[in-house]
């Protein structure tokens, strides 16, 4: 085990057993890469990333499988599943993600714990294996702002929170990047949530906002800008009602990721834009899965971003990105939390892979 | 980081942030297991490990999907895949396994590069991820010899060999822990392969046994069991002729491992006991895939294992083990080396996601 000097890892050429390393980034490497580039510079650089990368995504270029994985009620509900990519020539990502909405309580464990592992597709080789549960967090805020920045009216001005864990602090930072927001009104069902809301986004200095908790019918009748990011139970959606709603309304539904879970009203999808991050899925997992006619689900989120002019309309009607998590964020995400190991020599590069000079011996690494 | 004290690692009990951490086995630890272990030891154990979670497997307890991943053409042929399995209440364990042939001409790499992760079902943390490579190695020798045990011949003295590279290494290990071999008969399309074999295998002090080159033709006509290998492109095989077999032949097939590619000619197969490690697996990608009619597959391993007098007789017929990797003999193998790892304190425990004891801000880890 030695420490990363100056190398690149995403591009890694392989050579021989002696430089098969794989780049482990612990959560205090994360850290030190935070601290050094900023949260603010990290978000905002990561949405710029993550635009471009919609603009460049080609399906024959960068296949992107459903998710599959083990689902299950004992012994507490959760699930663990893998979400693949495949960059034809570049790499290959795939992100592990456990969800697991009694951690807090029973464990004090956050409700997603993942890791993320880079492969090239050359030989196969692990390049690197990294936290995914903040690069989750990043590049879903990070997604929601792209979303919104194209769907929303460009002069909204108050965001709804409604569910205010973990995944409201990077929806309010991402937007707050992209918009100049005066008043937050939050609702969480457990009060203790709400309660240290504000405690918890103090770190993103946005101490100009008038942030209010507030009851779901005034939050939904006064936002610009909704995001829903519950755990609402599998069947107890939507968490909103659909009355007296702004009519230029745009909704991040951030929360579904679960056949049966949902957020958002039906009759509001109905006469919404509904705008996917991976259509495929959103119909298995998403907001989608409630919309039985397939031809009422908008384009995809990618091609938004190739053709804003083509959208623009919309800002002033109803629209709702729906937000199941797309693993070409995830890879976008992790090049870049990897460029900035390789730039600060962060990481720890560790010989993971038996492989020597002897190819054909299996056991010649214990000789 | 901190290296790893005496803990157990399988059964590791989720407190809280502070405790989740992730055990990372390099290849120099998994040397130094080796080497306190011994090889004779660590195949012996593997054996017995393997008959026993053979004889406890029950498909309600532990699921098994076929396993999904990439294959491509280009820049070279390979593909990179994933095997998961799920214990329930206990384990979920995916191994990542890369293939790519030109890897040895290419880059000097093993043609398999692989890793194991193991999650804990409560809350899907990430528990440990050790090398595939060297474990695929040891438990698909392992396999081998426990169906070879089942269903050769007893008196069985005469190996064959067809593709002699990193496989062929461990299946002679194996079975020599099982059989009282006398001569070993072996063949590789790459004659510099075949001249380095006694070479390789010297570590296993086999030096008692009478290893010759020989044509396929002598060796398949002179074998008591005959493991087959190879890389056999698609569409290639198979690689032995069905010619003057010994009527109670055994074959441990362990190449297929992609559709198209097989290794034992249809008639042989087609009036042989066939078993299967992996049923539903085998069909898509093992010698199976031959066999149009599915009834005339025989029973998987673990069948075989659970019931051993009810197959006895098969040891004077021709017998063929479908031999294309099973998630379960992932787990038994890593579960081996992590508890060698606890045993010895070896292995490094790294802190790889990101959770504090504030689990509803991702951000709260780099204040």
């Amino acid at each position: 085990m030695v420490s990363l000097a100056q190398t690149s890892v995403v591009n890694t050429v392989v050579g021989s057993a002696s430089q098969l390393q794989t780049l482990v980034l612990s959560v205090e490497d994360t850290r030190h890469i935070v601290e050094h580039v900023g949260l603010d510079a990290l978000m905002d650089e990561m949405i710029a990333r993550l635009i471009q990368a919609f603009e460049q995504f080609d399906p024959a270029q960068t296949v992107v499988p459903v998710r599959t994985g083990f689902s299950y009620e004992q012994p507490h509900v959760g699930l663990v599943e893998w979400m693949p990519l495949f960059e034809k020539h570049r790499q290959i990502v795939v992100k592990a993600v456990g969800y697991h909405p009694q951690n807090p309580s029973l464990y004090k464990l956050p409700t997603v714990l993942s890791t993320v592992s880079a492969y090239d597709p050359k030989s196969g080789h692990l390049t690197a294996v990294i936290d995914g549960t903040f690069l989750t967090a990043l590049r879903t805020g990070a997604a929601s702002a792209i979303a919104t920045q194209h769907l929303a009216s460009p002069d909204s001005q108050i965001l709804g929170l409604i569910g205010v864990g973990a995944q409201a602090v990077t929806q309010l930072h991402g937007l707050s990047r992209c918009f100049d927001l005066k008043q937050v009104l939050i609702f969480d069902r457990d009060p203790a949530v709400s309660q240290t809301f504000t405690e918890r986004i103090a770190c993103l200095g946005l101490d100009h906002l008038d942030i209010c908790q507030a009851e779901i019918s005034d939050i939904v009748a006064t936002a610009d800008i909704l995001c829903t990011a519950t755990s609402v139970d599998v069947g107890h959606g939507p968490v909103f009602p659909d009355q007296s709603l702004k009519p230029w309304l745009h909704v991040n539904a951030v929360g579904a990721d679960f056949p049966g879970k949902f957020e958002v009203p039906l009759s509001l999808l109905e006469r919404s834009f509904v705008c996917p991050d991976f259509r495929e899925q959103a119909i298995c997992e998403g907001e989608c899965q409630q919309l039985k006619d397939l031809k009422s689900i908008g384009s995809e989120l990618s091609n938004v971003v190739k053709n804003p002019a083509q959208y623009r309309h919309y800002q002033q009607r109803f629209t709702v990105f729906d937000s199941t998590g797309f693993a070409l964020e995830d890879q976008v995400a992790m090049n870049m939390l990897l460029d900035y190991a390789t730039e600060l020599s962060v990481g720890t590069l560790i010989k993971l892979e038996s492989a020597t000079a002897e190819v054909k011996n299996p056991y010649s690494f214990v000789l």
